[in-house]
């Protein structure tokens, strides 16, 4: 049997990666930013490509949020350039000494950020992921394999060749950047198993991509998970200001991980908030299922069950449940939160400390909008993914997350005794 | 169908992992100086189990390296007291400011050090890991699942129970260190695939352990795997150094992961550097592997063949290899390396820097015996295994690296727009 395309693709990552893994740092910015400039040049040609995957969209049926994410403009394409130039503006992480030291024999350890090798990332839909995964791994020193949704795929196709059109020429190793251009599953079974060559995958899109992924790969994997978030109102809140985080934080975008899918109110402050935040959120159509307490309190609330407790809508949905203060709050998100952002809002310090400690999420808020778990939020100019796990990386993965390290020790004929 | 012995431990760890994460440094510290002296205190019990393990090891024929690896003696348990009380020493991790800023919003973004939750360790033969496993996890606030192997279960039990006995009195919550009893197949093989309580998996042992872990595991794993170590000689060693620092990675304790397999010799200097470090690893009952050149300096070396290079011995055996300069030595521990321990004796000041900076390993060392990768010698106090992935941990791995971290994110009102 010779060597599979799949294989090949692999094969072409991975020495890339070595040669990549010592490119200096100002040849990966001049790239990145002629990457950014490609996109704009070319904006007819993404455009162009754009439409195919929209019309076989439409073809077949898909439509709304998923319709929208697959869209692009001209404003989506200048953001997406615009976050490039962002990376480029990043100090390199690679070569960070992350810290150092010297042993009593003399010896000196330092811990140096290096790039992981080769990262793999599936992912569904928005084509704007190709630029962003392709912009963090070459500035993380890391080759990278796409493999996008088969319903982004001639969009996806034309960004990452105009990539390489762009950043070849000034010293990046071809195979830095690749595409998978076969979207059937047994593309993606096979990837899953290439463990020779690819160090990390990355699966970013629904649950039933995440699970596959999972399942099948032997290559370890850093998952995108679900966002079952919730915002707490504790009795202390500034009630305006919680308004308008409740109201930010579900309505704003209800279709992405990072949006509240459960408010919980504390019963001292219930009577108060709960009249005017459901009239704002009712009339912004948001559907809200509330447990008894709050139904007392606001007529005409649909009954939350124990699965609304479990549910990540990404829709005008709304779980609201009233408890009896921030240990039933923080005793309800451990039971049902996704470990994705978890919100206070209070004005009593000790409540904020005891949240952001005891609460076990990648990202913990006190007065802020749980929207903000974004690597472009975070200051990392794009993201990965954000991830649910513990290992490795947790929350918005940006360049820093996409490098491992290195022990470099020097000393003057050290032996061991 | 009930819940079976390992899922109820499983549960048992996981409600330990929640409370024991918030547990102060103070009260930690304590347990582990009480666990310290548990074991001297009761360093007959342990011996006396101990006894029992090595009994039925020469009943089943476990000889050499391995039995010595099993053995207990007043020095090896002082010496674990001794690490359980350095660990005690190190900082807290958690709690811990990796990094902090301020987004142009006014939001303040930190990166706070947390525990990651339950560990699971599946090891082999020494029981000393118990302790040092138990205490280096304790200490970053993780719960911890022992599951050592059979030859070394009396031991092992009494361990863990010189340590509840220690600890929980002191406030650590019960569950928190647990050992799996049976040490049947399948009791290791439930618990890989535990991932609702379990949030990484640790194998430490020899590959067929490793291997199993990572094919059957459906937890996060970070591997301890091979050691396929070189040093190479640069034509600008000091060569009496160079001499040393051979001798000592090969000969000090041939048996370990970070122990040389392989010497590789400048030809600029080989002609006076090869008769004299042949000779003294002969005396020292080394056998040599030799490629042509080496062979036709140094006469009667055995030959090395193509296997020999991709030999982890852990024995007193050494692969010998003459190259023409730093490139193909780089070039030949690209192709070979195991990615654990690589080390360059040189006088040159840019050789150094290529070499730390060019070969991918977990530790690279500039004139430094290879023996140096480990823990305690990096003032860890003691390790939880030495990773050799990239994902997670890379090197010895003590209480920082299995340490996750969470975002805190606080601010006054912000909202996404």
């Amino acid at each position: 049997m010779g060597i599979s395309n799949i294989e090949n693709i692999c094969i072409k990552a991975k020495a890339a990666a070595a040669k990549l893994s010592v490119v200096g740092t100002a040849v990966k910015d001049k790239a990145l930013l002629a990457m950014a400039d490609a996109f704009e040049k070319n904006i007819n040609q993404i455009l162009g490509a754009n439409k195919k995957d929209l019309e076989a969209a439409q073809a077949s049926g898909i439509t709304g949020a998923m319709y929208k994410r697959l869209e692009l403009n001209e404003k989506k394409i200048a953001q997406m350039a615009d976050g490039v130039r962002q990376i480029a503006a990043l100090r390199d992480p690679v070569g960070e000494t992350i810290e150092g030291y010297i042993r009593p024999n003399g010896m000196e350890v330092r811990k140096i950020r290096t790039p992981i090798g080769v990262i793999g990332i599936i992912y569904e839909s928005r084509p704007n992921v190709t630029a962003d995964a392709a912009a963090l791994c070459l500035k993380a020193g890391n080759a990278v394999i796409l493999r996008g949704g088969s319903e982004a795929i001639n969009s996806n196709i034309t960004i990452t060749r105009l990539i390489n059109e762009s950043i070849i020429p000034l010293g990046i190793p071809e195979g830095a950047v690749q595409i998978i251009e076969t979207t059937d599953r047994a593309a993606a079974m096979e990837l899953m198993k290439m463990k020779p060559y690819i160090d990390c995958l990355i699966p970013r899109g629904g649950k039933g991509l995440i699970k596959t992924v999972v399942e099948n790969s032997t290559i370890p994997v850093i998952e995108h998970a679900d966002g079952n978030c919730h915002m707490y109102i504790d009795d202390s809140a500034d009630l305006a200001m919680a308004e308008e985080l409740a109201f930010n934080a579900k309505v704003q975008n209800p279709g992405v991980c990072n949006a509240m899918e459960t408010l919980l109110v504390s019963e001292q402050i219930a009577e108060k908030f709960l009249p005017k935040i459901c009239a704002r959120l009712q009339a912004a159509g948001v559907e809200i299922r509330a447990d008894e307490k709050a139904r007392s309190i606001v007529s005409g609330l649909k009954e939350a069950t124990e699965e609304d407790w479990e549910t990540e809508y990404l829709d005008l949905i709304l779980a609201l449940k009233v408890v009896s203060g921030i240990d039933e709050a923080i005793a309800h998100i451990a039971r049902y939160g996704s470990g994705h952002t978890e919100a206070i809002v209070t004005e009593n310090y000790t409540a904020a400390n005891r949240f952001t400690r005891e609460v076990d999420a990648a990202a913990v808020f006190v007065n802020v909008s749980t929207r903000f778990t974004d690597g472009y939020e975070f200051g990392k100019g794009a993201e990965m993914g954000i991830s649910t796990q513990k290992l490795h990386a947790r929350g918005p993965m940006g360049v820093e997350e996409i490098t491992t390290y290195k022990y470099v020790v020097t000393g003057n004929g050290q032996l061991r005794s």
